[in-house]
């Protein structure tokens, strides 16, 4: 058996980053950044009042002081004159500064009668001005790798980029494998279950970033093999689901050993989730899962993300994990890394009681998977562990 | 002013859940359960082994045992016939357990000799066996509102559920007003800048479930605004970017409010994002956000994506908040609820320096929103905040 650690160093070595693709700004949350880009102006593009009030020379400013308005300068109009001695422009948040002026006076220190201001008598000290570049200058970068963000869009945005460079979404070619397996909305007979897996693994790696292409059920026979992986042409990686165990039943790495797969067969310290298959088949990339609910998406988590985020160009490495707090007492773990459905709230992990890895209400009920370490001693409540968490 | 409290109640007054659809199993993930969604069978819907062996009585397990093997139970094709004494079935992860048997002996520790077994002398004492409805049984249900996870999918396929009733989209008409402001690869005049609130709310609003019905740039004078505000119709709530404020250039208000909008008007005690508008306008709740890039997306959290929740069918309330473990000294803070940039990392919270809601490029680097009180007192390194997760 090999560490979970190995396992995944396996699998990660099978992938590389993906050419880029332009798109536009509006479809790119959520995408990842693939080259740097690059800002078109400086923000704000000129010294800008950061309240509503009246521009005037700073030196001026003192209680009961006067000045007259001579114009006006609004988001998007500025004042095209100067403003000298004793004179003010009246400004709004976001517009220009006007030449001359240094300070903005806010609106409520203000007394104005016709053309004439008047400041009060206890004034605020700010001169809300916002200077040109104080956000970002023309040429400043956003760099990749980057997963960009909703805040990210608004700061691309901003900066005048309606185009942006990302890593073209790996497409993951889904292959559920079995003759017990139907699919759902069909009627299952007797001995028949109905393929959940594809489905779920579909879900994680589109909310991750890549397009998955489900292909139909695969059946344990060599031409219904075949003909699902020929589907597979033109996919980043494939990922099998069941027949990656030593069963007399496992066709899946026969034909796919036949079709060239330059295989590597894991067993892994690890649960749930021991059998893995991984290689390059044709070229692509390929994951063999196990068929058990559970362990395919642990997997998914465990192998299958940090590949695809390997492929998006972010560096090879495990899923980080998190830190909580434990609500009850854990036995010593064994010689395998234990991947514990929990659930996570305000910093405390509590782990559910059935682990069987058949359970996918305990799954669907969890939103954290608990690391035990391999070989980890007992460990007491109010004790710190990690989690992975899903959802 | 009233508080951020008071302000989202508000907001919150306005909405209710929407209707429902059904949409396909392979298109629910990160949609909204809007009705109980019902297993249409037990899982597993037979007795299965949970492991590769072989099926025996279990009364007859001692070391040293001898069977014959009379038939096999794979996955989608079980035995039809019956174990009785001295007898085994060939088995395999997840086939049904044969009529009689009642325990699987895993083949590490069994000898095999053409059709007959013999048992070693250390055996593992589990049965190995997965009882019929262990994970879930015909009639469960998963029950609204839930949000459906890559897990919650998987169960949904293995409860054989083709399609999912779930809550309609809420679609966000998005309207940036302003003189000021041009697209995103246009060429703004000196006085302009970039439309971005209008690219981050979409992108966020759509990161949480929503559809984002970006409108044209409405400019300030009335006719311009009324045409924007007639392509709001159908939305299932209007926002409107900048022209909240008091401002003498403010008309989205007058406008809106000669369009129909019972209006409520709010100074909020909150930093950024102090003015708020909210009210409903031809039957449609709207919102209206201040201009300033920071505060648009602060508000953005803080306001519409509780009122998103709320219309899928959540309980209306605010943004749940996560704890974090400061980082450095705070001072006290003033008379308004503050949410400051800020990065989390392993539980650790920092905040930015640099707070003037003018910076997009300081949100960007933000994950986190740390929320300090109204008149909290000033605290230390090491004490616990609150914060509400960006990203």
């Amino acid at each position: 058996m090999i560490t979970v650690k190995q396992a995944l160093a396996e699998v990660l070595n099978l992938v590389s980053p993906l050419p880029s693709e332009t798109v536009p700004l509006r479809q790119a949350s959520g995408r990842t950044l693939a080259a740097p880009a690059t800002a078109r102006r400086d923000q704000p593009p000129f010294a800008a009042s950061a309240m509503d009030g009246y521009a005037v020379i700073g030196l001026e400013v003192e209680p009961d002081a006067m000045f007259k308005v001579i114009g006006e300068s609004a988001a998007g109009h500025g004042f095209d004159g100067e403003v000298k001695a004793g004179q003010t422009v009246r400004i709004f948040t976001g517009a220009p500064l006007p030449k001359g002026a240094t300070r903005v006076v806010i609106q409520e220190d203000v007394i104005r009668n016709g053309d004439l201001i008047t400041l009060r008598r206890n004034l605020d000290e700010n001169p809300y001005i916002r200077p040109a570049g104080a956000d970002f200058k023309s040429g400043d970068q956003l760099v990749p790798p980057r997963l960009l963000t909703p805040s990210d869009i608004a700061l691309l945005a901003s900066m005048n980029i309606d185009q942006v460079t990302v890593t073209r979404r790996p497409v993951i070619a889904l292959m559920a494998t079995g003759d017990e397996l139907v699919m759902p909305g069909e009627n299952p007979g007797p001995d028949q279950i109905i393929a959940s897996n594809n489905f779920g693994l579909a879900a994680l790696v589109e909310q991750h970033g890549a397009e998955a292409r489900m292909l139909p059920i695969a059946r344990d026979n060599r031409a219904s093999l075949e003909a699902a992986f020929a589907l597979c042409e033109g996919a980043d990686m494939v990922v099998t689901i069941g027949g990656a165990s030593v069963g007399d039943h496992d066709l899946v790495a026969q034909v796919a050993g036949d079709l060239g797969l330059e295989r590597a067969f894991y067993k892994i310290a690890m649960r749930p989730g021991k059998p893995l298959m991984a290689g390059k088949m044709m070229g692509i990339p390929m994951l063999g899962l196990p068929g058990n609910p559970v362990s395919s998406m642990v997997c998914g988590h465990v192998y299958l993300l940090p590949a695809i985020r390997a492929m998006l160009g972010f560096p090879p490495e495990p899923r980080p994990r998190l830190q909580a707090t434990l609500t009850c007492d854990m036995p010593a773990n064994g010689p395998r890394e234990h991947y514990m459905r929990a659930r996570v709230q305000a910093g405390q992990i509590t782990p559910f009681e059935r682990q069987d890895s058949a359970l996918l209400t305990v799954l669907a009920d969890a939103n954290a998977l608990l690391i035990r370490p391999v070989d980890a001693p007992e460990i007491g409540k109010g004790e710190t562990v990690d989690y992975i968490p899903l959802g």
